[in-house]
């Protein structure tokens, strides 16, 4: 009978659930809302439920599934245990024994961007490499950091936290971890659009980007594709803080490939192109040319990382 | 019948060896000169010949060797294989199989640096920790990263070079990497010292270290104890520089502690509360208030580290 696993993507929304074969074939994917009343205490029973119910409209038999990944949006330690889960309304909590008593299942738990970086190493754009750096440019900069197909989890489950690494030592505005100058303000989406503002207030230049009521990262990239020089100041301005923390990323674990994924991505190669210039301009020889990749599996990134963690021992 | 193994660090001058029990106590330890004639092709029959000696000169049994590790100054990729060692002449080699080879012991090989961080984390100021950075502040800067007991080596065999992570963006000499504004420029004992001759020549205040014919690293942190405000404008700027340094490298693997050695290390507490004191000004939350010890085993950290790649699995 086939082997399957569960991947559990636990987000501050929706709870992103897959079905996956023991091959790292998604057989089935869907969602749940994630109920965060009563600091979260709901949440793994919904899951649990919804598992439940999963097996038995699929008619699979228990012994089938060979355990449970789950994905958390906080710091994770190796144990499973979530020490502080803002985005859920958890306080300390053992994930992965929690789940284990609900299901019967064998249970893993690691943070959402590390599990991220796990499923693109697997099967998105990271396929081929056993050691990468995931960046993550959304809302915010997450980062997952893979050495030998494993997590590198931190002793306080903080590895890998690349956005607040500190790109820009004369910035004066906090970032929302309470530094200033983190690459986070400067390439995420949102700190993206705040430069252009900056830029735009500040140059008398012509440009597209003065036109839009709205601007977005989007906006910002589709403008520099058609050479307009303020945006293409921007992405220049941006390849060279993912440039230089990306350097220092490298000299401390050397991976084979970087990944860069989160909806800024989806600008393309333009990003990778401008990453890749100042990446070799700050390293040293040894860690020169590495692979920049875009990320390929979008939002299952976190499900398939998360079968990854059950069916990668 | 005890079991013992041997710890060989192999240098550009000499070679360290010693004798280990599988405990870890070190038995008897020895050198022997680093012949490099002949693109240093002497090197690992040198040291087969003096193993040999030793095993005779004590009387013992070859069947209670577990093993040999040994240490290189240069990238080792995992399986034991030196790219280029420009110290020892060394081009293309399988150190861990001709070892083998040679005296018929299992043979593990590893970066010098990376050796002397699994040393120090064994027996040494990292000692109870099984995560760390240790970074080595001597004629440059080096490090090395270890992770749950196991080095992390790094795709080219490059991962922990934290030596030559960029901290300065206007500096304009040129680093030994061919790069500009590494910390080595900034943090070895040759890169303090260059510091401390540009201040003297910009600054018009009076200072002991004007006295100096030949001014060192010890000179200016002697200075520094004594409140020479030059002295301690150096100190500071230094431990700025390993701060910013550090606290990239922690926003990666989110080590238990840090290990400060080699030369410079002698200054003591005034270095570490140096670098605790902007380490903590940098890094977020999560990664705050991490230890910062000294290192312990001096030159002795490689062998420890050597046999620990043996005894350590």
């Amino acid at each position: 009978m086939e082997k399957l696993c569960f991947g559990i993507d636990i987000g501050g929304t929706t709870v992103k659930l897959g079905l996956f074969t023991d091959k790292g074939e998604l057989v089935d994917k869907w969602e749940i809302p994630t109920r965060k009343e009563n600091s979260g205490s709901y949440i793994l029973g919904d899951v649990a439920k919804s598992l439940e119910h999963k097996i038995s409209e699929r008619k699979l038999d228990k012994s089938q599934i060979v355990g449970i990944g789950a994905g958390v949006p906080g710091p994770v330690t190796g144990d499973g245990t979530v020490i502080e889960c803002v985005n859920l309304g958890w306080s300390i909590i053992n994930v992965a024994n929690e789940l284990k008593a609900l299901t019967g299942f064998e249970a893993k738990v690691g943070n959402d961007a590390n599990v991220a970086a796990l499923g693109e190493m697997w099967q998105g754009g990271g396929k081929g490499y056993n050691s990468i750096v995931m960046v993550t440019l959304g809302t915010g900069v997450g980062g997952g950091v893979i050495v030998d197909g494993e997590i590198i989890t931190g002793s306080n489950g903080a590895a890998g936290e690349v956005g607040h690494i500190l790109v820009n030592y004369e910035e004066k505005e906090k970032c929302n971890c309470g530094k200033t100058g983190c690459l986070e303000q400067f390439a995420s989406a949102t700190g993206i659009v705040k430069e252009a503002k900056r830029l735009l207030s500040k140059s008398a230049e012509p440009s597209k980007l003065r036109d839009f009521d709205y601007l977005s990262a989007k906006s910002i990239f589709d403008c520099a594709k058609e050479n307009d020089e303020l945006a293409l100041e921007l992405v220049e301005q941006l390849g060279r803080y993912l440039g230089i923390a990306l350097s220092h990323v490298a000299a401390v674990v050397d991976p084979q490939a970087f990944v860069i994924g989160g909806g800024v991505s989806k600008a393309g190669s333009i990003l990778t192109d401008g990453i890749k210039k100042y990446y070799n301009q700050y390293v040293m020889l040894a860690l020169k040319n590495k692979e920049f990749r875009l990320a390929e599996l979008g939002n299952d990134a976190g499900i398939f990382g998360c079968a990854r963690l059950i069916l990668g021992h």
